[in-house]
């Protein structure tokens, strides 16, 4: 096998048979279909197939097959067409993850998939008709010449993976039906052209403008009926497209209204969910005051969450990626406390997978000087104040990154101080249970916790003592 | 800066360029957005945008700008609407229930939101082609003074804003969808004069009438076909408006069925439980009788709790939140329990958070004498008898605000008395961990409560035995 | 106060007042509203309220008001509806399953609801026509007499009080649904003609077929446009009907479709369930015969069960409803199983509390022999056979109210044979922590089912012996 | 009774009294439903149903009855609608599963069912007017003759049988609606030429397809208006048709996105999910490289599973079925892993009714060597690297079939090795407890499995102590 047959694939017999051989750019180096040269092509192409639909249509039923612009525009076609099939012969695909380049195996992907509809599309109907001298042959032979359309499925599916990456996939599949809807429609509207005739004269914009007009007014079931059939073919033509236009009717009315309220879901889910909270602080008299706090509440869960439920979302992982996850949310967490620096990674895990995320209002008593105290918390976001058990003496304000419970935990004593969330905080409960197997697996980590835990505390004393005495 | 710089704002500069200085009254007092002032100007707002967009097209197809009304109208939005951008350049908006009064942090978001529009919407356009003369220029000229339509925006929202407080939100969305869906066809119905002109020459209302009669047969896809396009231009225009009418039917139609289902949640799923129910019922051939017990169960709980489940509303709640509305949802127990009345925050706090509710139908037992009990009850709806293990002597009727089932849990006996709901009642159970955990904790409840339950076993007995000696 | 005003209530005032007395006979008994008589009184009601709608606007539109079985038919309406209002002032209601008989409370509901509308309906205004010499006069005035329509709203809820008790509620609704929108179509036929009169001379009939045929091909938004408005109110009243008729027609899209998935939620539920359980089964290969079986299962447990939930639904009711539900559906069992006979209320209560509906399919082992057992199973419906443990031996066959399992519970013993379900079974399990600790409570029933397990246990031992000696 | 009439059954009377006698051939075996040749015979009077129900309306409107061919037809149809009598009177059924083939029960059951309608199709009454001389008999008397359309139901229950063996339930219902509609608007079709006649004077062919487009033109609620009725009749026939079509409308409109919703529930289910779980990692920001591990893992999921949790789908049966289909499904593994070849059916049920599956991503750590180990595995599906501890030493690579983690709980010691995921594994997971009860239970099982742990033991001890030395 020579290293060009290897090359051009399958492609290759093709070309070599239509001597476009000068196409074939020697490409030993795969292409990875996220290149940002390839998804150029994918467009380019795209915009080839959507610009074939449209003017083929319109080339047969005006007949400006002389036309020469347009067989430039076939030719052009053509050749696209022919490189896209070399292009992909040459793309890997992935699977599972996993880059396949075996050349081998894209070959018999590509032989199953995509290949023949490339390839009837690539097929140069337009010049052989221009060569043939059968170019002004009519009717029938002339709609062979629609082989450019086998290109649309595929230019239609590089259109919703470029968007998929970028745009809302609601608004995307509106996007993707309102194009197919209108590529329908001006595929209906030459055919109908093509059927009826030119009764009234009129030029061809005007033309296709009317048969445009009629087709719409067909499809949204308005019916003015100021266009009707009047021969056997053209009423039999009208009643299959009034069938196609009440399926088609049937498929939007479906769609809209549900596209729309997957514009987006979390925010349509998180208004209902207020609205039942209001309905029922409504019903059940709650003070305006109550009310507007727990809106606030929710408000600013909705702000900082946009209603996402990162537990339920991680809960679905394997334990690997969970970490992942965790870990690279966490990451400011992790930087910002100073335990956990140049703390090993098994020591960082074991502490992140088993925070529990809180959320404390302005006001709260996150713990009460004297109670007995299960938890730690580190600072996510927001700010605490450290106070004496009456909430007379201000030991400390604690901000993000920081941690405090800890001293109960510790010295089994009950809490020293009554810490209040000043505004919305973000905490992270860390649990007795797991704070004691992580102490007595990691020395290291129970060592520096102890010595901070002391000092913060006869600091605490210290302080408390030195207020008293004023 | 001067103060008066300072006050008036961004908005002080396009004043004096204007010469409208007299307005800036000096207001250096910030306006909250909930003063009954502000409410009330911002529905004059509205009032004026609305009637702006329904008169300005009209003014435009029916060459309405020499009259002297219109343009007194016109110079009067324009005073509303400059007014408008002083005010909410000096309105407070809320964070998170934290009011911000800061100016800067108050012209950066009205800089970066509504100002735009609503200067575009103040432009004196109307006024400039009055005093320049193009009064009389026809055509797209005309169009540039719908810029008065900018200001819909806002003024549908506080549409929405103003009704959200009040209304039902489900009703408060078809209103406001009617409310859109009237003024595009008033706009279509302008649209359609502007191109098809008055070919039957009609006069003014005939011809509104007409256009807005088509306008509707089109939108609602009934399409008679008595009034059709003739030119490419009137054809295009159709097609266009077939295509939204369209659009906006599915709108419709997806959302009537959804809108009218929402009116009422609760009373609907309410609604397919009991018919679910009643079929079970019906089909495992339970006894008329038990069928109407089990239906006016239901009813009850419908009409004394609209199908909200309390519990599960609050557990969603922080602690601080849960308390405060837990406190006073049950305040009125809080009130007439006698043993809360004096009792610490905390007491209370600690009993109420613990409290299930229960439901009794009129006949249930709810302690039976003899039994070992482990819960202790609060009446908060309904009466219940106290009676004889054999239900013949009746000792008391118990009413909401009183409590039973004390004497069991304190004393560790059997159960003294049989205890019936007399009618429907709603019961707050205690159980007897909680019911301990407390006692520990608040020896005073624990002497006051004992001294109850003392006294009313001892009733109790006295009147068994004097019962018995009849 | 009267004996006959108290009687006659405020219904009485209007009676003396237009000299009706007569029909004011003396029902001093209060009159229930399950009253088969009460409920033939109300269908009575029901189909003059409609008849009157259907006939009164037709009368107008084709100035009837002199045809004089119409003057009798509308005093029988008068008579009618009056008579309703001292029978509707004379009805009892219910409140949470009370029955309410007191004459205030009757008398202030009444006044609150459905009294004006019944009033307003009752007004002789035809008759009044008729006296006053009005009768020729046109127009608006004829309007008034469309008062009886008032009536319709209370009979529309006969309606469906009426069909509620026997019909599908999702049928009932498709009716009504249905019921409403020929009524709306009448009215607005009438209202097509009253607006645009008989511009082709047509009789009577034909007028009216036409007119409703123009009203049902607009609200079908059909739209022949054979039909069309001329002047400016036609035009208007058009535009109307349009709108109302586009929303019509999105509620019955969106409610058929609903209405008819809930003439049967249960079995669509099911046939959805069984569908995916067969894809599942299809797509991980599973044998046919095994495919057959499991479907077979789920066919058992729809044709047995409905696909109701029993347990589920017995869950949300308050204890003592339960209870009442349980031995309703289980009285066959305590019927058949002797143990039960003559026990007492608590001790079956107890019982039938802890049973667990089981389904066993044919060949299914339920107990093995030399197995540790820990329930003893009574039989609801089915046979099963008792053999040895290597199934050889047939030692007896056990039919529905029979029992089994109890000799290992009671005995502290190994299963001493194989029981296995001949055919599908519905068995109730009892298991052991239940059945010790009614043991303990009752000692009566330990003895009863002692000797019976001990005189079953040495059947067996002989029956095995014997066996082992053929 | 004869053997010949009690194989003819009712049907016999029948056919003696018509004189079909010689199509009584003795089929005294029953006939199987699930039999091939039944199921053909089956497909051919769906076929000659339908085209009774597509040509006899024809015949009728066209007055073809004189047409030999058509009589011929007619003929054939009532020879095979008497035969399919006899077929089914011999049928056997299923209930539960069980093949009812008792004569007395299917007779029963074919008298209570099919047999009226079957025997109302049967009657050859195009037959009888050839005969009888009324064959040129118009009008009303000629729709007798539709008495062939009784055989449709059945025939539309054939089509859903056979076709729901094989095709996808939403597709089937999706042709079934597809299929009733063409049948109603053939109807329409010929109904609206029976009442408006051929004013046009147009050939039957181009009068039939005018028809056909004037009823999809109405259904499909276009309604162009060129074909409108003009007397009463007519009339009142389109109204009914309007009415008739809007339903219908609504129902398609409510199917067709709900059926191509259901094409495939677990897709578009997978789709959703996958959907959210990408806006939860684009809102957060996680690194792209992490966001396509979490979509390939998913992905894979998908192509592994189909989105099918086989858990939930087996916890629904009872323990009978469960174990059945868990051996199925599990069967690869039990033919390869050695420890179960040979083992009893017993000890093979315990085990795999007690497996849990889990899946690793490439690089996972399974087991950790140092750690305490609580489950061992089994490898359904990839391959694991069994490593020392640092991840130097490379012992061996298991496949599919084996198993591991056996070590660490026979012989009470941490993990002796870790393993890895090279690539996604599909594993079982068996814990601790099982893995004791079952050793307990099957002395033979645990001496294997000890045997084979201590054996792979030591080999990693010489592979480390070997690889440590080089």
């Amino acid at each position: 096998m020579t290293p060009l047959f290897r090359l051009l694939n399958i492609a290759a017999i093709l070309d070599q048979a239509l001597d476009f051989k000068e196409i074939a750019i020697d490409i030993d180096i795969m292409i990875q279909p996220e290149n940002k040269l390839k998804q150029g092509w994918d467009v380019i192409v795209l915009a080839a197939a959507i610009s074939a639909a449209i003017v083929t249509p319109l080339s047969i039923i005006f007949h400006l097959t002389r036309f020469s612009l347009l067989n430039l525009f076939n030719g052009l076609l053509v050749i696209l067409f022919l490189v896209d099939i070399v292009v992909s012969s040459n793309t890997t695909f992935s699977l599972h993850g996993e880059i396949i380049s075996d050349r081998k195996a894209i070959t018999k992907k590509y032989l199953r998939g995509w290949f023949w509809p490339d390839l009837i599309a690539a097929l140069p109907v337009g010049l052989l008709f221009f060569i043939s001298g059968l170019l002004t042959a009519g009717g029938p032979l002339q709609l062979l010449r629609l082989n450019l359309l086998f290109k649309l499925p595929k230019a239609s599916r590089t259109l919703s993976r470029t968007g998929g990456a970028r745009v809302n996939p609601a608004i995307l599949r509106l996007v993707l039906l309102v194009f197919w809807i209108f590529l329908a429609a001006h595929f209906i509207s030459c055919s109908w052209i093509l059927i009826s005739g030119n009764p009234d004269g009129l030029d061809p914009v005007s033309l296709y403008i009317r048969s445009f007009y009629w087709t719409i007014t067909t499809l949204t079931t308005i019916g003015y009926g100021d266009i009707t059939p009047s021969g056997n073919i053209q009423t039999l033509f009208v009643v299959l497209i009034e069938l196609i236009g009440a399926g088609m009717y049937g498929l939007i009315i479906g769609n809209i209204a549900n596209l729309i309220a997957n514009i987006d879901v979390a925010k349509s889910q998180y208004k209902e969910k207020l609205e039942k909270i209001n309905t029922f602080l409504k019903y059940r008299n709650i003070p305006v005051s109550m009310q507007k706090k727990i809106n606030n509440y929710y408000s600013y869960l909705w702000e900082s969450r946009r209603g996402y439920d990162e537990f339920s979302v991680l809960q679905d992982l394997p334990d690997h990626l969970k970490v992942s996850v965790s870990l690279y949310l966490n990451k400011e967490i992790i930087e910002k406390v100073p335990i956990f620096q140049g703390a090993g990674e098994d020591f960082i895990k074991e502490i992140i997978l088993n925070l529990t995320p809180v959320v404390f209002t302005p006001g709260d008593s996150i713990v009460k000087a004297g109670e007995v105290g299960f938890d730690m918390y580190f600072i996510s976001k927001g700010s605490v104040d450290v106070m004496s058990a009456d909430e007379r003496i201000h030991y400390a304000t604690l901000g993000s990154g920081q941690f405090f419970g800890e001293i109960a935990l510790l010295l089994s004593m009950p809490r020293t101080a009554t810490i209040k969330a000043r505004e919305y905080c973000d905490l992270y409960r860390l649990d007795k249970d797991t704070f004691d197997r992580v102490l007595s697996r990691y020395p290291e980590f129970a060592e520096t916790i102890t010595a901070m835990a002391e000092k913060r505390s006869s600091e605490i004393q210290a302080a408390s003592a030195g207020k008293k005495d004023q």
